[in-house]
């Protein structure tokens, strides 16, 4: 029988995200998508945060999770053998996809409680999170999730990004694209000793807030640092300092501004002078392989300012895939 | 447990679409999906066919079906009252959306034959099938399935263009979007008789192929007619046309180049000083009220031309929901 | 001396738009720009509401008052006569512009309530507020400052829209860019019976929904019933109806979206089938002329679904124009 | 043997166009491409005009020529038969392309001069040329090259624009695209009473400059008066002025921008509320039938700001078609 | 006299464009456009492909040939000096260009013949061949082409890619742009050992299809290991393996996605990672000048998805002008 | 009092931009503006010379200034500290913005002397001036007006540039962006011995063009030579260069173009293969940190090309900024 409106809607599952309107409407690469209280067996789970009334300039990664969804020519089947290992992570790893979380854009507190309790779940459940954002804003409640599940302090957060995104307050408000890191310190969920940035340049924020960020022990890489020392010894001192003091694990967090705009147009706060693609897609990988990742996320895709070719989207998927193959290289070769 | 690939490749459904790059991974406003093998009591079904390799100009028309299910902003819930009438034409009718045709771009003869066992399988079930193109080639397959359930010659076809489509060779191959219409004339699914064309203007095609047209007593309704006599007295003229002679229904082929390109931009071969949005969408209603609709489509929409707002696919959903509409009102009236 | 930043931090007015970041950083066709405390003896003061956290879709409105403001070929010099009458609209209103209201994206209800204040600063001044939007949530505080001041209940409000905006709930939420004309109906800013609605169209919202604005006394002008009636009587109703009753005047929100999104693309919930540009301007010109308008708004231009020609800041530009020539020569005429 | 690039340089035609950067590289829908000293038999020679150093505002119209030489899906064939008489009329008129004058942005004056010779050029050999601009700069020049021919003073010109284009001074030059009209009427090339002027609206020129119009006897219809009139009485009455008083034949100068900007927004200086498409398509070809054209121009398409979909330059390339249409007509009926 | 459409139509040559739609209009730079019965005394004759029904997603790379041949700002003259040389390849060479392949999408098999007929033909006058793609698939008929003439396995081919085509079937289809680097193995064209692959990356193909492929002896250089050895070493490699063995010759295709899409946007299949625009440049400069090259192509360029700066076309533009370049180099220092 | 139109008009200040069209409506990135005639005691003042007419391809340049200085998602306060030294250059320098200069398309000399004038009233009062171009003909003016003040001969100018910008005429016009260096040299402002060009690639000037350059002793260096040496030796060596002989300061003239067009796409004569974002924006830096700059200019930059993320805006923007940051950095190390 044709089931009328009002039934299908009582059928809404948790976390899933047909029912609103900027929600993705399809799983990651094809993988099979799953109800919120039904994971299965699979070791890794993908969501979405279409989230983005954190940020202070241009909007639009409200889109970003359909669109890093979709960024692929292949047949959205669920399968990527990685071309250097042959290993395809979506099988080794099991990958799943539960859709959006529901977003409400007038309801702020609401919207990153949400957020923080599925990837909480999804942590509870054994299983790795990786989240498709949506602007910054969202790695304060995606490592709150990690930390209710893992432990406050216990776990490390590699932040690739132009911006520290420590600032204390955004126009009045503790919440926003340009905070998360500094209340994720307040917290306790990732105290800054456990914290390493990489790819930070530009005008902000201003020296008093670095300065705070030196005195919580925050580890910064600036892109000035990575052009004298290479990028090489700057990931072996990120990997040093990560697992350093007993970490249980890292949360990896790619704001896909770190890279230079002028490769990842479709962003919210475009800074000049950032990494390469190659660069980010290597470096991500190999963290992926050699540290434990308990979680991750890609922000601050904004499709509406990309290419008419979408080549941040393309990269962002690429830097989920690459985060995927890390992930299984490191668990196949571990046997 | 997780399914490996390979096992899920063999689940593919005849008519699924997920198993190939370009198909559309949503259905249409987030109406049910339904697998070909089993269509339920839905009354209308719509399919896409993501072909445009019959297209002489720009290609991109393999991407209408996902940018024409997807062009809206409200929630993707399957549930669209009507303002005028309150009426919802999905529960009403019953629409359900069974994805996209596999279509073969280098076997022309075998995607033509797919989509035309398709479309005839739906119309055999006893329902309407709506097919979102591609190019307009495809109106051959689509009204040859209807013939083959309807009848040979049993049915009109309402055909609102730029182009007279009835082109006997298309660079040597008797297959392309110039030429569908002469096709379903020489194989009897359409005689000239029963075939209304509204809206041509420009340039194409030659006096002899029009001519030829007019042999067939194919009913042709120029826009410079429209602009003297009237759009109304010409839809009136058209709805006379197609019901006389006893035919059992219709068949509407809305070619989005119908419509101004200023208006519908993203399209193949566009042609200026075509009828507006509002015109397109009312005559459409109209006719699904007042005539028996046993199957429609909408080609020609192509998203790599669009603006940026995507007002060319937005249209294109409308067109849909509007033939919709009409055929819940008519439903509806008739008790 | 160079002042410092410290010292010239201290110096931002209260609506000053310079020190956040999407604020438009220019007056309205180069008009004088004015403090908030010193408005002169200005007739009409415009500001700019960069405000898009409402919106349930797409965003972007945020760069509404700046592309709005700057949407133009002439010299930003503040002079514009009108080409039919000769009339400089401002010089003979006193045109001045004193920026954007700070909102903050984080703060819905402060932002609300701070663009309220502002308008009803302005009309207290005895002056005519015109407010850019900004997604259309904010006709609930542009009116509702307005109600503060001439008073709740005692005027009328003509909105131009595809949608009715009379949504009781937004995702869970009271306040967004679908519900505004039910608060103000709630609240008694401006009772059921003094609303007129023109250009509705689509299929949003529910017939409860509908019916409660009936019910409310709403004054409803589909598209459809423009389309049948013909624009110039629905727009002698919407007079009649508007100073019907003894109302002290009107205000006038124009969303650009009653415009057929093929003309008017960058906005952010699209839907086809709309008026043309020409209609739109005659009828807010005519409408500014024949009544007393307390103020008006322009909402829901979105910057980046704009096309590169920017075609719809350009009408949007031109609305609040026409409503200004209206203005002027309402004055003019009565000497 | 292959002719090494110095000696091919010498071979250089006067009005060739491949040996600057923008210059069109292709004739108009493929005709006939010839040298300016071998014009052949043909009756009507397009010529392109990429002179945009006059605009005040976006520039880009340089490469307006290219732009609606090529604005069609169709082959280069040379071979456009009317869809409603079947007339094809590149055979029926005989319509060669001679490229485009040599422009140099650097030199103002020199371009003028050059463009008016050519003109002159091909008039005098008995044929009428129809100019591709470039800004509307180039009307001046056009109608000076056809007076030099025909008589200073002999011919009238009807000139579709939104802007009067009736300046005296343009930043202090005398020369730019707003004060061509007046440079024609200064030099008597065109007086004021052979002036027609269709589609003007928004708010310049100045009171002052459109009183100076009127005294040189210019008839013009704002298009608030063709909204109130009808075009076609509008029409009418430009066709009673234009032939009035003896005229030889008129010029006909169509500026892009008489369209509404939201249907053709590729173009410098956009004013809102025009004619559609289809209005300026049926009207130049009823001109063109009724009246003996001795020239014409399309000018102001402005291809970077034009739509993904070019729908600004296909425009115009029908315009010009349809010109020659209307001529083909009068030719065809008068035997 | 003026020659009609019926007449004109028979002096078609056979590998003329200016007949059908999407075929380019100009000559490489402007370079002597020469008729295929009439090569002169070239040296190299550039011909497009604009072949695209190939392509498993997005198409458009039919544009491509248009958009290479004009991807520049200087005059279109044939004259190009070469900066740190100050050789002009145009003239030190002979080039010239035969327009497109006329390609019959509906007809797969006869526009795959037609072009290695052309290929052939040139080569078989002694000319080297440059084949402006198109998709992938036309490297196929275009190294057939060159075996037919220079001998089967008798030449190498340096692949520049992100992918490595060598798909067994696409889509049930053994012609498409993910196989043809099979077909030209399984056919004996170009054995695995003379194939060198660069730039490989990403998920495809599948780990048995590249098994096969070094079974076949192919040589494969992914960009991981490009990253890790160094460009320098990797194209020392690839020289010394192209030429082992005997090898006449090499055929150099380039697939415009080697580059990194961040770079090169303009492209169906996009594989984040890539080489950039300096290391592609330099390489087949260098391999031009080091190796005996029998003929090349670039393919793979779609101008829809190219950004509006149209960086990829240019990038195109100079890998041929870099080939040729480096051509010039080697005839140059040969004496 | 409201101030009228004809009042305010005569209050136009001589470098003010606000009177026409096309010219930025805001100040660099909000630091204070202020008139020319009151320029306080800011050590740096911004002005825009919006000046495009010396293009010989694509236009757009004119946009240039208003692009650059809203280039940023930060609020417009005019304080930006560099994050790897905590300085803020606006405070450290003094930053001023005194708008663009009255620029008139049709009167090249008059622009170039105002252009010429204002630059050096600006070094008259012993500010550095940095302009905002517009194209590259201007520095051409901009290095005469710092030779009238420090001198003809006394100071460098290192020019970052795909092209050498000294061919001899251009279209038969002296003036153009393709020949400011040579007529620097020629007039004696900066003689070929204090020039040093970084970049330069392609196809263009002339071989007999570059030897001109050589015989005046302008230090070149290609990106082949770039590649070959790295871009540290090859500024180690711009230095010695620019400070040898006793040159009182340089002047630095950076053309967007030197970077790559695949990441810096608005611009109007993209040449691929250039630097990298990271590497001009630590070269500028270190040269405005190591040298005494007397000026400079970035030049080129034309928004209708760029991408819809604005990458090529936001590169200049910085490009500036890091100049003042190097010139910050020098100042406080002077102590």
């Amino acid at each position: 029988m044709f089931t009328p409106y009002e039934e299908r809607k009582t059928e809404v599952p948790f976390a899933s995200s047909e029912y609103f309107s900027f929600a993705a409407r399809s799983s990651f690469l094809g993988c099979p998508a799953r109800p919120m209280n039904d994971l299965g067996d699979a070791g890794v789970v993908i969501l979405g945060a279409p989230f983005d009334i954190g940020t202070t300039y241009r909007a639009g990664a409200r889109f970003g999770p359909a669109a890093i969804r979709n960024a692929d020519y292949g047949a959205m089947d669920g399968y990527r053998p990685h071309l250097p290992t042959g290993i395809d992570p979506f099988e080794t790893l099991g990958v799943v996809d539960i859709g959006d979380v529901m977003v409400t854009p007038a309801d702020m507190e609401r919207s990153i409680e949400e957020i923080a309790d599925t990837v909480a779940h999804v942590a509870e459940a054994g299983k790795v999170p990786i989240i498709l954002g949506g602007d910054h804003t969202i790695t304060w409640p995606n490592a709150m999730g990690i930390a209710r599940t893992h432990g406050f302090g216990e776990f490390a957060l590699i932040h690739f990004d132009a911006h520290a995104d420590t600032g204390f307050l955004q126009r009045g408000s503790l919440v926003g694209h340009g905070t998360p890191m500094r209340r994720l310190i307040e917290s306790g969920a990732v105290p800054g000793h456990r914290f390493v940035q990489i790819g930070l340049r530009g005008y902000w924020p201003e020296p008093d807030v670095m300065e705070w960020g030196r005195e919580q022990k925050m580890r910064t890489f600036l892109m000035s640092q990575i052009v004298d020392e290479g990028l090489d010894k700057v990931v072996d001192d990120a990997v040093d300092y990560a697992i350093g003091g007993g970490a249980k694990g890292v949360f990896i967090s790619v704001d896909i501004d770190v890279v230079d705009p002028g490769l990842a147009p479709g962003t919210g706060t475009p800074e000049p002078g950032g990494l390469n693609s190659r660069e980010i897609l290597d470096t991500i990988r190999r963290l992926a392989k050699d540290l434990n990742v308990l979680g991750g996320d890609i922000v601050e895709v904004s499709p509406p300012y990309d290419g008419p070719g979408e080549q941040t989207a393309y990269l962002a998927n690429r830097v989920v895939l690459e985060m995927l193959n890390g992930m299984a290289e490191r668990k196949t070769s571990a046997g």
